[in-house]
């Protein structure tokens, strides 16, 4: 299982995504899920993926062949000449597709759903930084200031901990610290996503990757903010109201006698 | 959809329920998932289902049917004349398998799963307290103090909280408050689990239901602990160690470059 996951704020753009794939319980290895790609000073686009890893490599394998190929054919499309991130998440969509083509049917006939689902994010010159999701129908949505992060892969987990903490006018430091702590919720209650976690922060209208890092298991930050974190939430828990029996005869009478 | 949780502590039993039943998002209504039974002095029996509802009634409707030809007739096994609760889950195993032979293969044939599930807490005089969980196949499963609570339904959004905040030593008011976090996770993340919210408190060796909550939409005590647990959290988040930049260049290099 993967879990991967794009923070939309006013600061710029946040990526997480775990390197744990597995295909059962005696098949797990590490492969990360997130690519950084940018054209300094002009562009700078992140892509993370959750899903079948065949498909996804060889959605890869298509970007790359059109960067190479791009090289020496200035007219050729690839993922670092779109003219908006629109245009981006749709070119990702569309090899998407292209791999639909030659594996779904394959898929399909042995009983395996067509999955895999493609996270963009970045920001191309003179266009806002835009996060989007491609569907493994290859059509695209993107995070907005109400709806600002999305998720992909094994995402409850790691959801009630952003609809409590995250917002669109978060800083940049503020989306990081929210996105490790979902994805160690993932990490804590599912054993299939694991380290280490890649981190993608991009500040808007630097147009190149900023700062990218890997936590590995034991990093000593890692350590700490889940120290950290469980020992604020016990003392929270502990902290709160406790449903006083006196009240309970003013309350409308609960469940039913059986 | 429904979320319901069972924790077992070594105070006793907590229960907890949504009251929220859809069948599509333009049919959604109340409909309480637990059932209380208790023979005063010598047993009190808690019963929490999730799934299809046409299942769970028939399946409580059975029960029903044998309580009431049990105070005519001795002999007849009924949900509250088992020996323990291992039987008594079983018992109710038993009947869900009755209405798997009735409903599966209509449904089946309509492209529906045969999807019911329960837990059954409590306790027998003379045994311990125990918290068990029914398969939609009949077969029970039961909690233990390494795993201490039982969740079925809408149960990933929940579990975080738990993971990190509940365990066998807790007393029966931190379980409460665990429940009702957990639950209220689930409300947040998900709109098709909703208020009421019952609750079930069981203190061991006392044989029939000490508490019986509802909380609803608005209730006092639901407002406070919101309130209280949104604020804790954001709290805790804020005062939680930034990822420092100038210690990128002591990591190793994160994800790759496309």
């Amino acid at each position: 299982m993967t879990y991967c996951l794009g923070l939309f704020c006013h600061e710029g753009l946040v990526g997480v995504s775990d390197s744990r794939t597995s295909a059962g319980m005696d098949h797990i290895s590490i492969q990360p899920k997130m690519h950084l790609y940018d054209m300094a000073g002009d562009r700078c686009v992140c892509l993370m993926t959750s899903g079948n890893l065949s498909l996804s490599q060889s959605v890869f394998a298509l970007i790359d062949e059109d960067l190479a190929l791009g090289r020496r054919d200035e007219r050729r499309q690839h993922l670092l000449n779109q003219r908006t991130m629109y245009e981006t998440a749709r070119y990702v969509g569309m090899k998407v597709r292209r791999v639909e083509q030659l594996d779904k049917e394959h898929l399909k006939r042995d009983g395996y759903t067509f999955d895999v689902n493609f996270l963009a994010c970045g920001q191309i010159r003179g266009e806002p930084h835009e996060l989007w999701q491609i569907y493994p129908q290859g059509n695209p949505i993107h995070a907005s200031r109400e709806s600002p992060f999305v998720q992909i892969g094994e995402f409850k987990y790691g959801k009630p901990i952003l609809d409590r903490s995250f917002h669109y006018g978060a800083t940049l430091d503020h989306a990081v610290k929210c996105g490790i702590l979902s994805m160690d919720a993932s990490m804590k209650s599912n054993v299939s996503v694991g380290p280490p976690i890649d981190i993608f922060v991009y500040k808007k209208d630097t147009f190149h990757v900023g700062r990218r890092i890997r936590l590995n298991e034991g990093d000593d930050f890692l350590v700490a903010i889940r120290k950290a974190w469980q020992e604020g939430i016990l003392g929270v828990v502990n902290s709160l109201p406790t449903l006083a029996a006196e009240e309970d005869e003013n309350r409308s009478p609960g469940a039913g006698q059986g």
